[in-house]
């Protein structure tokens, strides 16, 4: 007899990207950014390290809150702070969801959403994507109006297209709490103050967002939560108390407040983003125009394994995704390629032309 | 009509000891560690930053997993590094208990386990220690045998006593997963390498560390388990994929390695509570002999809130607790005494003295 849980031992966990602990890699595959974060943050640490650190951290997260709130014009009790947006997600699973109740989420897209309802007990749908990424509203409505949580990745993964405002509306859930996955969202064309929260439903709508991607930060795992102090109230309560360590406050708390240092990476993420689409479309790939600081690329001849493991044996990751299920077809695949430098994204497009040569 | 779960709604909220965020305190409520951690471990933590924070942790957590399992004698795959041991309490929780299952722990003892609980949806009772800390084991079977996971400190909060090894076998569930909850074990007076995972019920048994108290770490949040791999793999699904990041991981590894260190703190501790348990006494209070870091005392005529709030008026903290269900009594107060300093004991005794006239 297992003294796991029936769910537990049901699922298989998530399979995160792979992290080579050797050197030489070009690594395309996790979405990191190939800039150092702010300088500022190195300075903090050390001063929190010369510090106290025998003591527990400040439970109220009250300089980092001050910065993001200013960031998001509204007042920090509407912040709450995580390890990362993932311990947020969970943290939104544990705090709505009952076991058996329904999680929703677009597919293809970020498959934690599925790991994550499973360890909830909760059950899950996918709302199917178009194939060109847009939403078939009225098909999805059904399942939306069944669902407790409704998690949208706005940039979504693997495309890196954006939703409109307008869209997102119509996924919120009438019984429920919607979450706009703001992974990517200082990559967006057009970055906002968090304004969708002040409308008529953003009294159930929850944005996360991560320190890993735009601020270079996916060491530290530091992520937030901006919402409505009702629903921040309710989603401390199954937190741990402290779960934000001193360092890892220090770094994040350094890197929200040097913009400037992160709008700079930003530039040239998205400079670099728009030559590699450039060159992948000449070399016979579909892409999809991003919004975010990878691109998802396919190709209508040649095997995207094949390519990825070629990538791979020259010492190049990129993230090869299959998707059991879509409208297009049966099964989706292709290759999702992180914006690296601009050396990293030149060593990847000479292997990848001797590749499809 | 809340968008909260309903077992979110009825929960307050852990209440964790005051952190107060402004200087000139003798802090003795929440069990810190007086002496700064390990230098080693600012140097790893610099070393970390001018590494590669834009990329995420190494998932394996693999040179930390790698100095823990020698200190316990086992191999890597027994180890699993947290948030805190309240990670690795809130990863128990998910792996094994469903819903309406059975969670027990010993009372009065750590009042996480019932709000963990409580999150989880579980249902849970207390199992009522005598008045002078020991188990009556014919009485807590019933509740033990229908168990699905038995938490128990040891040493216990808020008394400080340990339980002999023989006890804790008495209190495994027959089907159910026991927790040995080692946040102060570093300071027994018998130190160990967890021998008892290796009896014969020791496939159902997971001790939890914490390095917040003997490492003097409780700001970098960094817990961990020890378990059979066959416990381990389960509960490692239900986490976060990347639940510790870069700087804690480097400030652990130094910290787990820098055993004379750890060991050079404890011996000053245990020598500063036998002198602080001598001077409670001669002011009329009962102590309970402690193997941790802190005292439990209870004085028989004075009012423990009012000793309590003397103290702070004064700038000393403790921490006064009140326990609504004893074997004892109705109610049961008394104050839990952090060991600090020397300076720090001679502070708070001198003031505490002055009260007491």
């Amino acid at each position: 007899m297992s003294l796991f849980r029936p769910d537990v031992d049901r699922i298989q966990g998530y399979v995160p990207g792979e992290q080579p602990q050797d050197d030489g890699w070009i690594k395309l595959n996790t979405n990191e950014n190939p800039y150092p974060p702010s300088p500022k943050v190195a300075a903090a640490v050390a001063e929190a390290c010369s510090g106290r650190l025998n003591v527990y951290p400040d439970p109220l997260a009250s300089r980092f809150r001050k910065a993001t709130a200013e960031l998001f014009n509204v007042d920090q009790d509407w912040i709450l702070p995580g390890n990362g947006s993932d311990e947020i997600l969970t943290i939104l699973n544990r705090a709505f969801v009952d076991p058996g109740e329904l999680i929703t989420f677009p597919y293809p897209s970020y498959t934690l959403y599925e790991t994550l309802a499973d360890i909830q007990g909760a059950a899950h749908e996918r709302l199917l994507l178009e194939p060109d990424w847009s939403w078939d509203i009225d098909r999805v409505r059904p399942q939306i109006e069944r669902s407790k949580l409704v998690l949208v990745p706005n940039p979504n993964s693997p495309s890196g297209n954006c939703w409109a405002d307008e869209t997102i509306h119509e996924l919120v859930p009438p019984n429920g709490v919607f979450v706009l996955d703001e992974a990517y969202g200082d990559f967006r064309a057009e970055p906002h103050q968090g304004e969708i929260l002040h409308s008529d439903d953003g009294r159930r709508m929850v944005i996360t967002r991560t320190l890993s991607k735009s601020y270079s930060l996916a060491g530290i795992r530091f992520g937030f939560a901006v919402a409505h102090p009702d629903l921040i109230s309710g989603m401390r309560k199954v937190k741990d108390s402290y779960n934000c360590n001193t360092l890892s406050l220090a770094a994040a708390t350094a890197a929200v407040e040097d913009q400037d240092w992160m709008l700079g990476n930003r530039r040239r993420i998205i400079a670099t983003r728009d030559r590699l689409t450039k060159s992948l479309c000449e070399l016979n790939f579909d892409t999809v125009d991003s919004e975010a600081n990878f691109i998802w690329a396919t190709h209508s001849e040649i095997s995207h394994q094949k390519i990825y493991e070629k990538l791979k044996a020259r010492k190049v990751l990129v993230r090869f995704m299959k998707f059991p299920e879509s409208l297009n077809d049966s099964e989706l695949t292709g290759l999702r390629i992180t914006v690296g430098t601009d050396d990293e994204t030149d060593g990847f497009l000479e292997i990848l032309r001797e590749i499809m040569e």
